[in-house]
């Protein structure tokens, strides 16, 4: 006999009251409510812990035989979980979180289970961070004899010591978190579950394991329920992670009926096709530019970061907006592609990308053997020095832009689709969050839609791991994501690399893709 | 694709033979394998440990893609357990244990799991008995705070203490075994798992758990491999425990068309009738006389118990057999059962069980108003003291044997058949083991049944744990068993308490049952 409440009809929290027992019905006292749980949740097995169990005969005494479950749900068998039970006269919030594992920041929400209130966020640099920058380097750390042990006991430490905060933040006991959602590329989550990275990277990329099982949480060593469950999101392969199905999930790609895409850019641009009824995924090196990892002044999303550029057409005067408003320090990939558009919309750089000197007069310097162009003079930069970008870090974004339009239009040919059948465009992460789809038109990075196609997703990883959280539908969504991708090799495509020759124009050398486009802004 | 050698098909090991991975083909390492076996072993789902996940891809490296699997089955659910994987070019021994968690004696077997060979075998005393000699003493002890966990501690601590030497004396190290099964009463498993015992003893008698998830040996403790998982045999409730469970599995009882009796006596009588079709069982509390509990002189079987008495009908001098044939030192089940026959076909005590005072001439004497009988004189004792027995003793057998014959006919008239319908009667431990049926026909404890019916199952849940070690099909029928098994509850039934009654009398009321067997010696 299960009693639920209203909210808890999609929720992996269920109430249930059991006939107490009897000389006549003598049952043991896990298997009773194992036994309900089971035909409740229509399921062929609902396994727990020992730790769950130790209290468990305490509890039901306690609470007349009645429990509020945490149960959640094996997505690769027809079996459940119990994690822990709660008085239901009392209704302790029992709590969930959502991890984004991401390569440079890692942000965590915590969510109540029963419900779908959000009880605390935050986000914090990855710890590894202080190893190396991105994760070739820290995959090589793994070399090293301990390596990886350190790198995982980073992580750990961090994470352990962030849920601590959080809880306390919402006077929660870290024992109250009973599920724990965690999606990251797949070196990422790797690093999380302390196993080798090293195949990952070299041909022919090989991760240990796609689709984690969902361990208890002391597997981990995570500080939280020792008998909550974690849920890895799984990866399709080694360069597109399990942070990608949760930003399908949470796109909602995977439910319409007309085909949308979806373009992550982090390290590497990650793209997905589809509808309700197939997707197709790649992934290609095309990030490093966008991210801000190539140009020397190039950084990260950050106050004092120059996110917008306006060029005067005729004066030929570079104004910028930074994040916060603060004095410049440096250009992210967004700048940097609002900056090119520029550029090339004043004249100052040509269609292959190039600085032209007539039009830069005043604003070039060459040094090395490289020419600069200055961005933002000495007196008026936050760093007391001027910001300069090279022709180097401008082709570095040519190939970049290239790179992304080049798999896009693969992507899209390979399902016999042409880019304009797209209705909607999701941009995922901080790169969606800051980038001006009319500046990446105008370079030819992204295809030139119409106004409201583009749509900025957020990060659509927390997201689609906050969602599992609180609902058993996205929890089945996940391993129909799974099943339904394809995924499309770029590595070895003769095609790819004639397509890509040609984008490395602005925009490109079939201006009939962005026809009467350039002179006028585009209507986005 | 998988090899198998002919001993594996069985057996819970597997070798495995991988295509290596390739652009064309980058599925996870443990992916690859993982597939590889379900699709094998035509299950739904292999799980597997983190720590067999870490060393996984250096190893399938190694060796070429092939490793010796083990994997064992999930008795509730269509899935299986990778334990651990080895180098299929050397075939280092992988072991498997099996435990007989007695309340007196804990007995181990030390298996090859991929053949049927035993590597070593031992028994040592339950380290609880230093809290108390009996199961009730020790849940009492469970009430004090920690006292649970110091009695689980003990246990475990005496378990990975024999478990290393096991290893040491043949070679192997802790974590060579992959896989234990354990038998043992319900307050016995309780204790193991660290679960509170408390409610098996009071009405309405519950346990925690009847059939326990198979978790890797980490989770209880045990220093075997730490991805082994432990597969505790379920119970059928407080007073039917796994290791009748295994008992039934090495007596076959579930795989004859005819249907035969299973007795195991400890603490309690435990009583399996059935056949391939259905198993009906019972419980009841028999055991304390049988056991050498009762007496002032009884004990378990050991050196200088006496297990043997005889006496002559004339002279009425009475004559010991003791184990080890050491100076006599107290008395065993057994024993008493052969003493009380021989003292009825003397004479010596009538059909109520009580001492006939002529016949007795010499030998009686009386203290504090209760009569005693010397068995041996002080001068002929191991302990310097005469060894007797007095009339309390002896009502107490009476009351255990009658309780024994009024199960056994209880429950052959529940399932309407005659105790002489009985083609085979097994008679499982240490009683089984040293019990003279003749005698016990004779006091009317044991049905009269012709020679060759009675047959002595030795440690049967040992035994029974040990099957599953090496079979996989064993496995299997535990599932079946643990369905099939109706329980017959004894406490609430006046029919009982009436047939109890009328089997206080030797043999019994009812004469024709034991008709013209008692005054010749019983056709056994």
């Amino acid at each position: 006999m299960a009693i639920d409440t209203p909210c808890d009809r999609d929720t992996w929290v269920r109430t249930i009251k059991l006939p107490p027992p009897s000389l006549q019905d003598n049952t043991a006292d896990s298997d009773r409510l194992i036994n309900s749980l089971t035909r409740h949740l229509k399921t062929e097995r609902v396994q727990t812990d020992m730790a769950v169990l130790r209290e468990m005969p305490f509890q039901l005494r306690e609470w007349d035989y009645a429990a509020r479950c945490v149960v959640v749900k094996d997505p690769y068998a027809n079996q459940w979980y119990l994690t822990g039970i709660s008085n239901p006269a009392v209704k302790r919030v029992v709590a969930g979180i959502a991890v984004d594992l991401g390569t440079s920041r890692v942000a965590l929400r915590l969510s109540d289970l029963s419900g779908s209130t959000t009880l605390y966020e935050t986000s914090f640099d990855n710890p590894q961070l202080t190893v190396g920058p991105d994760v070739l380097t820290r995959v090589h750390a793994c070399d090293r004899s301990e390596g990886l042990a350190e790198l995982n006991h980073m992580l750990l430490y961090g994470l352990n010591q962030q849920i601590r905060a959080a809880c306390r933040s919402c006077g929660l006991d870290p024992t109250d978190i009973h599920f724990m959602t965690l999606a990251g590329n797949t070196c990422m989550t790797h690093l999380f579950m302390g196993l080798p990275p090293k195949w990952i990277i070299r041909e022919p990329y090989i991760p240990v394991i796609n689709c984690p099982d969902m361990h208890p949480a002391a597997v981990y060593g995570l500080e939280i329920n020792p008998a909550g469950r974690i849920f890895i999101f799984p990866n399709i392969g080694s360069y597109f992670g399990g942070d990608l199905i949760a930003g399908i999930l949470h796109s909602g790609i995977n439910r319409k009926t007309d085909p949308a895409i979806l373009v992550d850019v982090g390290t590497n641009a990650e793209v997905v096709l589809g509808n309700d009824s197939w997707l197709m995924a790649c992934a290609g090196a095309a990030g490093p530019a966008l991210e801000g990892g190539v140009a020397k002044i190039g950084m990260m999303a950050g106050p004092g970061v120059v996110d917008r550029v306006r060029i005067d057409a005729d004066a030929r005067k570079i104004q910028v907006g930074t994040i916060e408003d603060r004095l410049p320090v440096g250009i992210c990939g967004s700048g940097m592609i609002d900056l090119a558009a520029q550029l090339f919309r004043a004249g100052m750089i040509d269609l292959r990308g190039r600085f032209v000197p007539e039009a830069c007069a005043g604003k070039l310097q060459e040094k090395s053997e490289m020419v600069y162009l200055e961005i933002v003079p000495a007196e008026s930069s936050g760093t007391g020095r001027a910001l300069v970008i090279s022709q180097a870090d401008l082709d570095s974004l040519i190939r970049s832009k290239a790179a992304m339009y080049t798999i896009l239009e693969t992507i899209t040919e390979s399902v016999s689709m042409a880019l304009d059948d797209l209705k909607t465009f999701f941009v995922a992460g901080t790169f969606g969050a800051f980038i001006d789809p009319e500046s990446a038109v105008t370079i030819g990075m992204l295809p030139d839609l119409p106004a409201g196609t583009y749509r900025s997703l957020g990060n659509s990883s927390l997201e689609g791991a906050a969602q599992v959280l609180t609902s058993r539908e996205s929890m089945d969504q996940i391993e129909q994501i799974k099943t339904k991708i394809t995924y499309l090799e770029l590595n070895v495509n003769q095609e790819f690399m004639n397509r890509f020759s040609a984008a490395k124009f602005i925009p490109h050398t079939n201006p009939t893709l962005f026809a009467d486009k350039n002179g006028e802004a585009p209507t986005i």
